[in-house]
């Protein structure tokens, strides 16, 4: 199987730039050598802006004018919509029934025609929109646009930290994963890249092992807090993750609601339970890790307001 | 009375440069026209540190070396002993007793040594320390080193957002409004920069008004609960608003904590009230502001899980 090389990261960042955020590193007051990768900065609150505007980018101009079409509850949506927004064309989401209102209210508000259909017609749906509009789907994560415009958070921390040591990553479907695993492994070969998920949605560390996608159910992943990361790796991912991550750690969901209310009070960022695992992964499995300078990358910020509170009271 | 100049901010720019964060600027996904200057993402934050760190650095260095000293229950005590920890020397913070433990204990993290005392001898005492230890009394905003330290927040908003039409900056003793206003008007005259206030501590308007610093006691404004902005303003600081500032806006309570709600919902940021009364303004005081591309200083994230919790049930 093909994969992402650093030329396609590169060329990535120049299609996003404009349009998503250069996020700065955040040094931490408690630990001494941790940064913070904040994209829960991004306008739309996540770093799924980044795969989704570089996916619509390299569209050809006649289709992308057609539109772009996809499935998602969460924040690949309201990247997408943001994304089309940019570059003028219209944005169709599926969105299953059930999903948060805030999260389809704001789709809504970046223009996207949002449909709500029975969870299990998602994909059928979006494919009968494409077939009947000629419109593009753009998938969440399983497409080498969307690994390389994830990519570009590596590069990033390369640029503003070029003697980084680790650089921990959320590890869901595994498209930012595989992105920043390429880029930094190619610019700093000697940093360790290192996956982090939750120990109720371990299908990537049992992928990893296995060689091969081994699928955990939704019953099963739906255990964890951590929404953003009950996704299954795709073949095209678990190859990328096998040829270039150096290793998976999994937290805990005390861990996670741990490490999210720190995020809030001591590094003043609101974040999802997914946007936490990284630091959680520093803050509470330190002798798992390589020693050395640190980048946890804080995936997102779009919770609610619920769950911000639970994680203000741990 | 002489005023900072440009050249004042610029240097300062390069002296703080490594120790203060280059924020960035964020576009809201709910206003086209409202960018946010995330000063709550500094270290220690708060814009403090800026002013701070300068402070430090311009002092001489054998003066420097006998340590710094102020006194602060709030932002400026962490921001003095971070910017003495960067530069390795002693930092003591005379803090009244009853101020939140949390503060003395991230100052305490820093390395200060903190004094607690009645509230009415913080002055008495700062200035004891100074007698007995010859160490350099660093003020919270009536100082020109700290004025022009703030203004770099100025130069950054002008390098990025070069068609800047308005500037907003929270008001307290009015520091970080004057560095502003000092870069933005030198670098961009037609740019408008206002001061907000709470309207329960509007004394900047009302001193801006009489043309001579208005005292509001403590009583009066306590009332509000945006805690940094409860300074009244110096002759210094006034001097400068009077001269480069073109206005000031009043903002409610309601209101503050509705913006700070918006701006831990919709930005992803952890403000304190303090940083969110900029976002106030432009939220539910347009009509009384110029027109046009607009920046709001979010100039603190340092609150209590409590207020937090408050301002996102708002």
């Amino acid at each position: 199987m093909e994969l992402i090389s650093i030329a396609d990261v590169r060329a990535a960042a120049d299609d996003v730039a404009g349009t998503v955020l250069r996020t700065p590193l955040l040094p931490t007051a408690w630990d001494d050598e941790l940064w913070l990768k904040p994209e829960s900065l991004q306008p739309v609150g996540s770093f799924k802006l980044r795969g989704a505007t570089h996916a619509v980018a390299r569209l050809d101009p006649a289709l992308r004018s057609r539109g772009v079409v996809t499935h998602s509850s969460g924040n690949h949506g309201q990247a997408l919509a943001y994304a089309a927004r940019a570059f003028g064309v219209p944005c169709t989401v599926v969105v299953p029934e059930g999903a948060p209102a805030v999260k389809v209210d704001r789709m809504r508000a970046l223009g996207a025609d949002v449909r709500l259909v029975q969870p299990a017609r998602r994909l059928a749906e979006a494919e009968r929109i494409v077939a009947e509009t000629g419109a593009a789907l753009v998938p969440p994560f399983d497409h080498p646009a969307i690994i390389a415009g994830q990519g570009t958070i590596g590069l990033e921390i390369v640029a503003d930290l070029p003697d980084v040591d680790v650089v921990l990553v959320p590890v869901g479907g595994g498209g930012l994963g595989s992105g920043v695993a390429t880029a930094v492994k190619a610019l700093r070969p000697s940093a360790a890249v290192i996956g982090v998920e939750p120990a109720l949605a371990a299908d990537a560390r049992e992928s990893l092992a296995a060689g091969e996608v081994v699928v955990w159910d939704v019953a099963r992943t739906y255990r964890t807090c951590a929404d953003g990361l009950r996704t299954n790796l795709s073949a095209l991912t678990l190859a990328h993750l096998r040829e270039r991550l150096d290793g998976i750690v999994t937290v805990t969901e005390d861990e996670i609601m741990s490490a999210a209310g720190r995020l809030m009070r001591d590094a003043r960022l609101v974040v999802e339970p997914s946007g936490a695992v990284a630091t959680a992964a520093r803050l509470y499995h330190r002798g798992e890790l390589p020693a050395g300078r640190t980048v946890a990358v804080v995936s997102g910020g779009n919770a609610e307001a619920a769950v911000l509170a639970a994680a203000l009271a741990v």
